[in-house]
């Protein structure tokens, strides 16, 4: 099984600013957890702060990929480009929030992808990409 | 540790009726996988139509629970009652929606608990409430 | 055939109150011209003011009625449990307002249960109760 | 007692297009199995898809009918010139919707009229005609 | 000097019906004290239920009339099309409502056609279409 | 017959300032010529950049004049105040509009005033003025 | 004279939680403070967290009491069943409220009670209930 | 092949009025060299400013022609008869405007026909109505 | 113990207009029977139809006074300058309103003062007053 | 004669995916055969999923091209950078939409770019390209 | 050259309250610093709580100054008269606001005097008053 | 010192297009001026197109600027990316536009960045550039 995990525009930055909101814990330390929790998965990781990168991952995922793991950024809230190339796919795409988009300014609360995603999992820090991976392996 | 599963108004009609949104497994039958793969985890589950009742359990849940796992069903949208019961407690609360709400009727795209809650998971089936008990055991 | 007639919360008061916009006849009166009438039709009745007595009626009503004659009383501007609940059953409901809710505050003209009942009949008085059943007996 | 049923614009096409949403009975079909069940009653029959001619007889109505049942089409959701017509009138109108209006389109939740009319009955097919005529006749 | 008073929908029931809103004085008893009063004045007077036909006419009067006073009922809050025919002509038009549409419904309060004719005058009975004609009369 | 014209802020700027909306009259002018034209009638005129001394006429004019005619310029859009005072008298006030505010930028359009006034005269320039004293006299 | 006092839902926890906003006495000390100052006056307290079991002691509380002083919580903001309860009975209600529900989140500025109560007392903490007893002695 | 050109309301001006938006060509001349170009095609045209004479033409036009080019004019932004009537209808209709209503008034910018016409030709000038019989001829 | 009762644009009137709204007692009357209940309580009164004077004394409160009653009339809806002038002083400001405001038009239902007042009494008529005064004094 | 025929974002998918929306044909096999039809015209092709390139090609087309048929994709509804690009140059661009945008999502309804295009054309499937290429050639 | 300096609503207060906002200068220490930078300027300052004094002084500035720097206060939001009376002279205004609004209530983000000023400068303290001057200094 | 003044997309253009809103000066040769005149800031300049460019330069200066001027062109209205790297960073940030948006398009009215900015400058063309700089040497 082979999960892209994806971030999207300022997400390079986490664990090292507004630590308050997003922890202090750097994406790289965390995926290298990961990666030790889940051995028989193959874990791809991309991040990029251009929107069309992202669309082109996105398109090119379909045929290598078994799914997405989707945290967009500040595009979730603006990128029909990026839902139209969820829509072009057909594999499942999750999209991870680490904080509680619910819970902050009103323009966070509305998300362009969540109606094109399989689900969502938002407010559970970093741990959220885990649920998500984990959500790929079925409850026997 | 001890994990309450709050199920809330016509999800006693889970795994019986419209099957192609919510599945046809009954909660009964998930929640028996479920205990069974959490052992160490004391799981009690409690369904009401009541949305007095729910206020009732969120409230007597404080001080002996570690966390709640919501699934307050059609009053997600409507009960600031259960969101302002879920503000007076301080363990965690973890909203669940079995199908994804964001690609359903527009009046089902809003949640009154969501602010409230620590996170949501929304989507990803029964699978939801097994994440979000997942969700109380840190990745080490 | 079996009809269940279902009134909501404050329709206990019908007959007895705010008589300018509801008439001074009690339901239980009107209900026995309605038996009278329609003798080969068995004609059940429930009122609560308990938003989750409706939906459990609701529920309950699928198996053993050929349809449900619903005045769910303000539950009708407010309730996505009831409207899940009947979403939830294979019976027609038929909606019913005694007076013409499109001719009072704006926060009545709305209904929360219309879009998912066959049909509604609002504005003809206790009459609405009896078009309704009229309507389950094919015109020939 | 004089009935006028006074149908709208498009509704000359009753029975013959988009038969899914209204049935594939034309209206003069009906028309005679109606006159035949309330042969006490005169009931006559008016289509246009004109409004000026719509309320040219809605205005003279007004001294020939005890009251009329009034399925103006497209121009429910349009026209306050059928609205005013209605509100120069003494006797009452009963508003007619073959299908469900409120679980179509958006703009065909909005209705100018039921305001103005009696009572409205939506969504029971063609059958709403005949219980706006039952209305006139009061149980006993 | 040749003015055209143009009525539009339910205005031929002037004086007839809802009297308490727009008074017991037919137009026509009106007209005559207004042909009186302004001999000079060649004053024409076109009453239509029918938008088709106000548009026609507004139209035609522009190479034939100095002014049109225009009432043009409930069409006043629907009619693009009246609105463009006025934009069409290049003699001013003068709208007239003879009630205060700004303290009645919502609904009657936006005027389609106030912002292309020249003015308006609104809630001071029949004599509104008097003053539209005095003020083509320049005060010396 | 004693009539008050009343005018708010920035009318003393009238025939100075922006001429190609307000026309390059003095008010001063026309009042002349005004009076010159209804000599049985007492016209008399204030005109104040204050809010709460236009208040202070309104008040005190119930008792001593037949009616008032009133521009109260940008206070119009805003000014619930005056409003008020309106409501609280007994004498009819016109309003006027000197331009057409329903073709002017959208704030324009809005009338805090109208519901209250007995009419408006919009859109004819400064002869708005002449014509609402002109509807103080009867037409016989 | 006999007073009810009807708390709503989550009410119960006065006193105990979210002290910050809700100050930490509880009701029941307050009450029989209350009670001592008014002796001449039979105050009869209930809460519950269940909307229809506050609908019905509105109901009941018409022949019995003079008045009813009603915080009714987070049912404030939505239940117009409520509201229709009100209205439905004779003797006055003042609605209190311990928080400045204005200075708080948009969803609790907006009561559904406050159209069909006598007055509303807010912000004013624990006091409220002393201020809305008070008001029923008239003062001399 | 034979295409229907329908024009609505206003648009026996074209040609004549407001030449800086529509142009100084009349619709007769166009449409001379329109047939002209598409010899092998019927192209008849139909102008009137009434909206049931436009329903009727489009009612007819199903089982006569391949196709119907409208230009509904003002109808355009407010009329839903026209808009069920071509959904009651089977062959394809192409909307023109002959400027570009985006940027144009704000209520010009909504079509009430888009939804349910097959495409749109806007801004293209009269050149719009020939662009619409192109597209009736398919690229090889 | 000081309070200053402020009362602002068109309370002047009180007891004389409008008296089904607000009663016929004029506020002097009023003020006497208050001063005399509470009598070791400095009271001040001070009416102005000025904005800017009651920005004034609510500045020049804040040194002299222990509080402020405001009813600041229909400044209330409109007057962010009051808001701010509450919001730069330390002692707390009671909201008035004689009349219910819920129960009235909509632009009388949102305060503009609410968010930065202590709290709000209204609908209890002039007894609001004392009510404001009374909530200065604990209860024991 | 040359032509710039400009693609955004996803467009790079067309013939491949979501073939029920755009159909099965590739751009590239569409535009040889447009090519062979008009080869007389220089038509030159870009497609990118970067706004930024899009940007850049509409700024040097200004002085390169006669026109440019732009396909924004999801950027249509989205970019003001676009908007902007287009407003700074003087070359006609025509919109096109592959799918009627106006049968679709509601957020797909609306275009940044109409309004500062010469035109637009919708619906009509890849053939919308070679109508916005006929409009380059005056009809004669 | 002259400039005036005219400050709004509750300005009269900066330096002395709400320090955390507005800082603890005193506007007239500042601008003693600021006319010491400015020697070859002729600065003018006026403060008033009045809404028509602001609008004289800009009426008045016309002739004398040759620009208004002026921060209105409250008034940015709610006055129109301030806004007639700027758009009715020829002088620059630009406007002022000591904190930065757009982060503040959402009622302060809307200022309804930016669309007639020549520019704003917003959010960088008192500070801002000098820019604005600086601006009518060419840099050469 | 260290500034980085921030060009965004289409800004390339200046001097250029659109002249009579944005000058005729190319923004080179006004930085040339700029350094000219603050010879002791080191005044560093970067134009882009590329919303992912500027997210980049803005989370990069953070460490080696102390400020940043930001005219983010058309991101400004839509970008809430730039807006979280604003925020992700401590040095200030201060928005400029050229021209005065509040006066122009309803979409350009919005600023996305204003919020997450120290402050912004607005109208004053070029100089606004100038302005900001001004801003960080400190009034003595």
């Amino acid at each position: 099984m082979r999960i892209l995990i994806l971030n999207g525009v300022n997400l390079n930055l986490l664990g090292k600013r507004e630590q308050s909101i997003y922890g202090n814990t750097s994406f790289e330390a965390y995926l290298s957890k990961l990666k030790n929790r889940y051995r028989t998965i193959q874990i791809d990781y991309i991040q990029s702060n251009d929107e069309s990168v992202l669309v082109h991952h996105i398109q090119e995922a379909d045929t290598t990929y078994n799914g997405i793991v989707l945290n967009a950024g500040a595009f979730t809230h603006t990128s029909i480009a990026i839902c139209d190339a969820i829509r072009s796919i057909c594999i499942p795409v999750i999209e991870i929030h680490i904080s509680n988009i619910f819970a902050r300014e009103i323009y966070r609360r509305k998300s362009c992808l969540s109606e094109v995603c399989k689900g969502s999992i938002c407010g559970l820090g970093l741990d959220g990409y885990r649920l998500a991976i984990e959500s790929f392996i079925p409850l026997v």
